[in-house]
This record gives C-alpha cells, structure tokens and sequence, in this order.
C-alpha cells in the first residue's frame, strides 16, 4: 500500500482546506495545535478540532494510531494527528505529557526557537542541551508512545535528544543547512543522528527553508532530496511541508512572538517581509504532491523509493512510534494478548 | 460470566484497598475523580490515578470501554471507570465533555446538591429542572457516551434528566426513599421511570442512606432490595457502595462545602456526628461483598438474579452506554465495520 503523509501543517483549516486533502489523496498529516498556548488553551484548540471532526465526518477524523492511516485509505478520509511545536502545553507538569498523549497529541517539539523548560531552541546564543526536566519528559515520551520532535531545537540539545531517547525521535520539518544555511535547517551531524537510531526527517517547503526562497525549483528541491538519500539512504526520509495556507500574517506574528516579548521579532522573516512568503509554485496546498512524486522521479528514484519518501517512511514510524513502550506495560496486560 | 462491580466509591486511594479489591474479586469500580474541581484541578486528579495505575499494574489499569471489565478478570486487576459528581469539571464549556470522554471520564453527575449550571440538586428549596444549558449538556453526553448521574440531584430535575436523555441514565449511588426517607434517597416514581428507560439504581451502603444507619442489619437492607426488585423488576438493580474508606473527616467537609460557602454545611450529617459515620459492620471495605451475595440469597435471590444484581446488570449498562451514539456516527466508518 502506498500512502502520501505530510509530517507537518498548520493551516488556518476550513471545509475547503479539508477538501483539498481529499483531492490530493492525502491519507494523514501531522497538524500543529500548539505554538506558545498552556495547557487549558491547548484543549481549547482540541475542542475546536472535535468541531470540524464532528461537521466533517466524511472528509476527516483524528488518528490516534498508525492504523488509522489505512482506516483512512480504506474510507476515503484524511486522519489528522495533532502534535505541539512547543512544550508551552505541558506547562511544569510531567503528568500533562500522558494527559495529553490520550487525548491525542503524538508529536511534541522540546523547544520553539527559544530556551524551553525542556532544551534549547535554535535561535538561542547559548545551547545547553536537556535540561533536567528535559531528560525527565523525554523518558516520559518514550514512555507513553509520543514522538520527540526537534525541528526548532538547537544542534546540541539535537544531538542530546538523540542519544537520551530510547526511541527514535523526528525533525518533522526542516531541510539540510549546507543545502540552504538558514538557521531552521539541520546540518549533517543532525541528519546521520536520527538515519543511524531509526529517526526522520520531514524535507520542508517553507519558503525560508528553501535555496532561493520562494523561487525555489522543484528539481533544485528533489535534487537536494537525492542527495541527502545517497548520504543517509532513504529509510529516513519523508515530506513535512510546513504549509500555512490561508493563514493571516497576525498568525506567523504569534508563531513568532507568542508572549515572550514586547517588542517584535522577524524570526526568519525581516522588517521588509515580515509576514509568510509566498510558496513555491508547484507546491500551494495539498493537490500538489504529485508534482513532488513527479520530481523526485525525474531526478532518479524508482517508484518504491518515491512510495517510501511520499509515507511510507513516515507510516512505518508512526507504528514504531505511537504506542507505549514495550517494557513499560503491565506483564498481565502482556500476558493477556 | 459473573461479574461483580461497584456502581461508586470514593476511597483515600492506597495499595492496601487495591489489594483489597483484588482479595474481595471486585471487576471493576466507578470512583470519584471530581467533587467541586474545576476542569484543570480535574486533570490533575487524573494525573494522580495515572501515577497508580503506574504503580501498581498489576492490580488496577483504567477502564475505557466495557470490554475492560473482561480484561480486567482475565488479567486477575481491577478495571478503574472515572466519573464526576458534580459537573464543576466541565466549567461552562460543553467542548469539555467530550475531552473528558476522552480522557474516560465515563459517569458525570448533572448537579452536586446545589444548583449546577445544568440541573438542580436535592437541597435546594426549588426544583427547575433542566436548564439551557443542561439540556444541550444532556445531549452532548448522549452523543459520546457519557452516563448521566442524578444521584445527588431533586426530583424534577432527574425526572426531566431521564425524559430529555435519548439514552439511559443512572442513579449510581441512592436507596429507595419510602425505605429511609433522606433526602439523597429516590421516590418509587424516580425508580419506576428508570426502570421502565433502560436506567440503573446502585444501591448505596454509605450509612446516612441506610435505615438505622451505621446500625442497619444485612438482611434489612436486601429485604429492601427484594421489595425494589419486586415492584421494578432485578434488571435495573445493582450496587453503589459510596464507600469512602480511609478518608478523613475534612474530605466529607470538602464535599460538602467545597468552595460554594464561607459557614458550615453539614448535608446529611449534623453539628454532633460531622464526619464520615462509621460503615455497618457487615461492608467495611472491598473483601465483603461475598456478604452481600449471600444477604440477598437469603432473602430469596436465585442464583442468577444475584450475578445480575451484584454485577451483570452494570455491566450490561456500561456496554450501551459507553459508547458514542450509533446516529452520531460518519457513515464512511460505519460502513468500513
């Protein structure tokens, strides 16, 4: 079975949005429900969630585990996963990490740009790795079935991550930083990390994370792909686009400021372009993966390999990833089966 | 299969009383997770219970679904079913309910003796029935499958409850009130209309319930359970111990209190005997249920009729009520089944 997966999106969902899903066929995506919001703000947003899954029934449902992926192939529908791209939501309580992970939330990032609780963001002078509490919620994640995502860490607390997990971690959403040197992207040392221990990478579409922007080619793109796949093979690899369609530029402020300052902060942006950049235009919402599948085809993978890259990899993760750890559960429960 | 579970209890939580019901056989048990608590201080009660459950797996897991009540005597545990007696946990937010579902809270009481937003409990003066919001409540309960709970409710409003709801409703914890005329206990018309819905009664042991109290004899009170079964038939009998063990008396203040008021409120008891009074000598904790089996074949109770009272009746109520309403199901999943 041949399943398209995108490892990331945070767009500003409606009817239509859904309905370009199933357009493209795609059978699950990775959505982000948190950027800087607490725990009580966090449900909020899952309530809203509970909304559109109970008005569009047909179109969508929430996943909670990777069989939900072929339960959507087998129903015509795109399973949602949520995930939080910042530790805001469990607050200073490790028991909100189990709280949350029933309620649905499979991927967490340990840090937002910013020093967190946990680990620290890539946008910080200084990076000192896991933290206590770090090393503490990172067991915890392993321990429930929820997936250590650093996609907006610094390399050291990367690197850190990497090697405390005792499962394989993620980078939902980001691109080689020797391909494009932007401050989100990840360098070798990063990538080999998580294809040596079972991780993924999400190969990214967000413009800053792209050489030349939004000018960016889709062979110049899927080149970067096949370089990255000779280095590391393929079994790591997957798409995360990122896409923020229909989103207001108040949106990417939040993202960027949340209520950690006063004053305003570009992030990857600039005074002269502070709101989303344009995609590139062969990608602008989910119709367009088969322009992907295209490329990486004309650059020279077969057709098993573009399966893999297109959800295949992230498939077989989500079924390593989504349950509780072996050891952790009970030996009646064990016994039982 | 014979099952044996309690309709409620409210214990001060330890290894020994797990234990305990692993020597009485107990399959499963509804606790207490919310007297007064807000929907965060809610969250937190759950993180405690996910620490046992941590804990001690081998005794007690939490219970989702009435398959659990199978699990839990196939693995030798006690199957743990969350519910609220009070709806303070779904502020005035209904997109609670179904987060708390989720989370497997399983029972919600529409009012704690006072007036909720929803309902009106048993010690207000008037009785208004369902309000606005509690009718859209009730609905919303229905539509997840959240068991509705009029055990410390008025009349009218649990007489509305049971005709407003589309499916059965409980009165998990409460003795006939021509038996022992408290004003927690229900009128033949409460039970008749439970009855003739589908809904249960757990019968109470919790001694302010209890003709003579602290002092009422076995066979008094499953003559009284006969007489119930004689006039309303064993289908919806079972039992709801309200066994508070090992708490102490500033947990009986608490619920009676809570935040609501600055004086004290003494509910059932009074200014001479405040706190929790002693259980009768024949149900002092989870070990003694055996004593209630063999009260009620003394009292002309067949076999069978015993293992619905003592546990086949609750566990059939749970398996049509925990489930989300087949209606409000997407046809795409119905016809994947």
């Amino acid at each position: 079975m041949t399943y398209l997966i995108d490892g990331l999106q945070y767009a500003n969902w409606s009817e239509r949005i859904f309905r370009q899903m199933r357009e493209g066929g795609v059978d699950a995506v990775h959505v982000t429900i948190v950027y800087h919001e607490n725990f009580r703000e966090t449900v909020a947003n899952i309530e809203r969630w509970n909304r559109w899954f109970e008005r569009w029934p047909d179109l969508i449902f929430q996943g909670f585990t990777a069989d939900d992926i072929a339960t959507a192939r087998a129903t015509g529908r795109t399973a949602i996963f949520f995930g939080a791209q910042n530790p805001s939501c469990i607050e200073d309580d490790i028991g909100l990490v189990e709280v949350l992970h029933r309620l649905g939330l499979r991927f967490m990032q340990l840090t937002y740009n910013n020093q967190s609780l946990l680990a620290t963001g890539c946008y910080e002078a200084q990076d000192t790795g896991l933290t206590r509490m770090g090393r503490e919620v990172v067991a915890e994640m392993n321990r429930v079935g929820m997936v250590i995502d650093m996609s907006h860490s610094a390399e050291g607390s990367t690197l850190a991550a990497v090697e405390h997990s005792a499962r394989p971690i993620a980078i939902t959403h980001a691109n080689p930083a020797d391909w494009h040197p932007a401050r989100r992207n990840k360098s070798q040392a990063v990538i080999a990390a998580l294809a040596e221990t079972g991780g993924m990478l999400g190969f990214s579409l967000y413009p800053h994370h792209l050489k030349d922007g939004s000018a960016c080619q889709l062979t110049e793109f899927c080149t970067m792909i096949a370089g990255t796949a000779e280095r590391h093979g393929t079994a790591c690899l997957g798409i995360g686009t990122d896409l923020c369609q229909d989103q207001p530029d108040s949106v990417v402020e939040w993202m960027r400021t949340g209520r950690w300052t006063k004053t305003v902060d570009y992030g990857e942006g600039s005074k002269d372009a502070a709101g989303f950049p344009p995609m590139p235009g062969w990608f602008g919402d989910n119709r367009d993966f088969s322009n992907i599948v295209a490329g990486l085809r004309a650059v020279g993978f077969d057709k098993d390999e573009v399966a893999a890259i297109m959800g295949g990899n992230w498939a077989r993760f989500f079924a390593a990833a989504f349950g509780p750890a072996q050891a952790a559960r009970p030996a009646a429960e064990r016994a039982a089966e």
